[in-house]
């Protein structure tokens, strides 16, 4: 079989795992032939192509980023670049297509699936909300990179008695923040999931200050945003490419703090070293096992799922069912978060 | 309530996190008192207590080991130390008990329970083995201790053309070396799930050594053992403990490549290093989360039950569903390891 | 003796490691009283002491930060402060004092010597730009933090084609831009030793993304400045308690790349991060021999100096002759940093 | 000009950080040709070139080992590889040659300047114990991975209440073990530079588990021996090839210290992962600085020298004056490390 492979959307850790594993177990065990595109959906318009080796895949397993390159550029049916993506398929003989990306290259995997394109989707994004699996390629090595630098953050807060604001990633779902904040030990999360109440927090800092400890750990999610008609309301700012703008909620939420408590606030916004660097041994397990388990499913002929993790098991889902939703951060997990606090 | 607190057996990173979880949790939540034992159920026989207050678990999220001390000794019926553990826990007023521990452990805890104790459970051990839980306390500390030996361990069989063989542990299963070999990119992989055949082993290395590369990489779980009958026979060698002699395998592995392949072979033993220093993030997660999930089930008046981590939830099991059973690496997993070589 | 003890200034990893050994050869060779002052000099003022004995030491090797707590303050005449220092040290019997600081601490240490207190001085510092000594405690584990966060942006500059600009501290002097750029591999380090020409940036990722790369790393050290007269000038931003504005110089070189490429140029400010966690084995080595090298001085009699690393040696020098000097980058290793570009 | 360029003896992290400077350098700034030879002074003999380009170099910095391979070989007048080094630099037209490697390959270096080839030397060595250098390539590293290795293991002493022995590598010099156990804070430290007795050991353990603590770390170099006449006699083992037997004097001293003071005593030989992965950021620097800095000196004509550190300098030193001497572990610092026992 000819099989096209690319990866869509922001580049994280692991991507290059996955690809590994994809022309190992493609040539390897089946003799396929994997043929690459550049920088997601637009290699396909683009008809950008690199038959992939073993020699490309060579030491790229610690490698973070992506081999093939990467893109924010999805195929629309409005401006003519679904054709495109369909006649590059075609003149490239392309039988299947394994895509790996986050929520809006699984949105047009799926509706290139619709238009008769075997797809298999392997799911990645560092804010871990695609539905259907527990974990998506690249997050684990972002919450490791978040709850490390909260750890570094805590020595300075307790040094210098102060009030230490982190903003993370985490636009729809607060899993980053959520777990790097139980990991490095913060007093509070602010998530997408559960609007914030200022008026509680500066309550908890003064009470913390003053009955306990004289620094603090709050961990904010860019994605956060308060309880409307709460005394600080906020909602999300957009960018130019519909993008959160990275530190404006983290410097809203650090100077209503410094305002109404008088403590030495301090904002540290992680930004791109979060979806950076060498993945870690959960990452390139999970991009392995997706690489491996796509190129079964593909080979076996099916269409229109994507590989999930499901407890210790790689399964198979179906790709409309998850497409679109996000997947939010349990409520005990919440709970947890608060209880350390 | 009067809640007892334990760890036994081998230390691991992530047992601070979890202690502290149900001293905040404990406390904070229901107004509980938490007495520590220490050095697992040696300190229950010897009422050894240790009452935990807040200023104990301070900086202690990072921290390996086990603030409470523990040891390898389970209370048995013969020698009159299951006595002594009903009585120091009536005499301590303890209402219920919780403890953290791996396979030894959790059989001692069942049969305490079964005496009337009310217990819940927390499971440890870098191995992974427990049954019902996707991940214990320790184990993802401890499978990138091994990950990133195998990568050190790489560049130095690349530049010097050798085969270089890494034992790592797993008594009973091999998920430390299985998921470190796909995440370091070991060529071989030897786990007790799969008895080995040196023949075959000889025949791939002179194989690859010939067509693709002049190094390989041999990971080899402590309890690795040769298919009956075939050229190289092995059975697990055990120390005056019952513990597995380490080096043992590795040498005779190392040994048998070495003289039959003629490749420059050497032999790496990780041995302790594996279950030290600071927890991962994963691990601090998960101890976190069973501490407190711990505290509630015991608050609720669960009993004779385990916390356990299913997907991205934390439930509870029965004690007597799991204690005793040792959970395999799945037939898909060795697949990926095998796939990936 | 009763020997004093303070850190001051900005917190840094290190400074535990040194408070260790000054309290173990204190207490253990010597059979001195070490006499600790919360929150730097001010502690002092206030009299605000604590006796450190062994158990306060007890692990407090890998972690940052210091126990006793740092303040931004030094004593003066004007206000009364100077006088309340000495008025605490004749009170509590001082016999001797050691100041683990910055350039400010320095100074202060170096006039409370004048008014007859002997005093010995560790330098610490991030920017590592006190004159007299190689190193000082703290920077080596910001150089590490701040080259890891370059590795990390390596893999997302080149997976997305992008220009990515990372502003890291550095005031006076750019050790931190310029060593973590030579191992992070950067195209381009701004330190305040050579002011940059906008020109001659622009020009070379033009040609560099039009002949080599379609992506390149720009690191800026807080205190980096432009040529007066050149195409973009600028001069550093200060806050109101005299420091740089964090993301000040980062945002300027960024918009200007992005406006004159029209590159997608994205800026990380590292910030706090590069001041906290666990300190590096350089930095736990290098506090541990000033701290054993400021008791042996104390005890010999020596005082109004600074203890230095000169090679491999710890030496002694005159605290009058580094106080307020910058050591500043040498010319080769800035012409390293270019060749390498 | 044609600029040959070998690694030679143990591979190490950094060497590639070198190798990448000398080709950017030496392309870079004057147009020269770099020619690689495989293996090191075996690929002279045999011919075996790889001429290097820009292209070779590209992400090899943060990648152990050594992109050009090494052998442990050193060419000899006695068995004709002298001449054939000659003949192979004649007939590659080699107009100077750049050698990376400890001391045999120095001791090489500069038998083959002796017979009029333009030579400059890089040092590399895990020990650190080339003479006129501060530091040596890949050392640093090595020292970080010990000094976590301690860090490691010292939760499990004090979980476990047992005495660990760790034997790093070390066979001249104890650099790695002195300052890994400062780092890591070791209780005892064995360094070739100090004969050990082992009645002095025991009483030291016997009292501090009596009156301070009940656990304890010991840190041996491979290379430490005993005070002839002592209690414990012991020599260095030796190998075929040589080398020191790893875990001999580990195995020794653990059984030793298990059988006189009962306690529970383990061994953990460190081995290969000392000297793989990824190099620190000291090492790429230093790395980076010498390659740059033999190259410029080729270029001046300079011949039979080595790149040195010595303080913040990068310096040249005669490489008659160095090869051949060891450089001890200063007295201080071996002093320090008892200091902190």
């Amino acid at each position: 079989m000819r099989i096209g492979l690319l990866t869509g959307g922001g580049d994280c850790p692991g991507l290059n795992a996955a690809i590994r594993a994809v022309v190992k177990q493609g040539l390897g065990e089946y003799g396929h032939s994997i043929i690459g595109f550049r920088n997601g959906w637009k290699g396909v318009v683009d008809g950008d192509v690199m038959p992939l080796e073993r020699q490309h895949i060579r030491n790229v397993l610690p490698v973070g980023g992506t081999l093939l390159g990467t893109a924010r550029f999805h195929p629309r049916e409005e401006d003519g670049s679904m054709e495109a993506v369909l006649a590059t398929l075609e003149a490239e003989r392309i039988e299947a297509l394994i895509c790996i990306g986050g929520d809006g290259t699984l949105h047009a995997a799926s509706r290139v699936a619709d238009a008769g394109v075997k797809i298999v989707a392997i799911p990645k994004t560092i804010d871990n909300d695609v539905a259907g699996t527990d974990l998506s390629i690249g997050y684990h090595t972002a919450v490791n990179i978040a709850a490390e630098a909260i750890d570094r953050i805590h020595t300075t807060a307790e040094s210098h008695n102060r009030v230490m604001v982190i903003e993370v990633m985490g636009r729809h779902a607060g899993w980053i923040a959520v777990n790097a904040g139980i990991a490095g030990g913060a007093e509070i999360v602010l998530a997408p999931e559960e609007p914030f109440d200022m008026d509680k927090i500066i309550k908890f800092l003064k009470h913390r200050h003053k009955a306990h400890a004289n620094f603090s750990i709050v961990v904010v999610a860019e994605g956060a945003h308060a309880v409307p008609g709460s005394s600080m309301e906020y909602e999300v700012q957009l960018g130019k490419y519909g993008e959160i703008v990275a530190g404006a909620i983290g410097e809203r939420v650090a100077t209503e703090i410094q305002t109404r408590t008088g403590f030495d606030t301090r904002l540290t916004v992680l930004g791109h070293v979060q979806r950076g660097g060498s993945p870690t041994t959960t990452d390139r397990i999970l991009g392995s096992r997706f690489g491996v388990a796509a190129v079964d499913a593909i080979t076996r002929g099916e269409s229109n799922v994507m590989t999930a993790l499901r407890g210790e098991e790689v399964v198979l889902v179906p790709l409309p069912e998850v497409a679109g939703k996000v997947k939010a951060v349990p409520a005990d997990l919440l709970r947890t978060a608060r209880a350390l606090a």
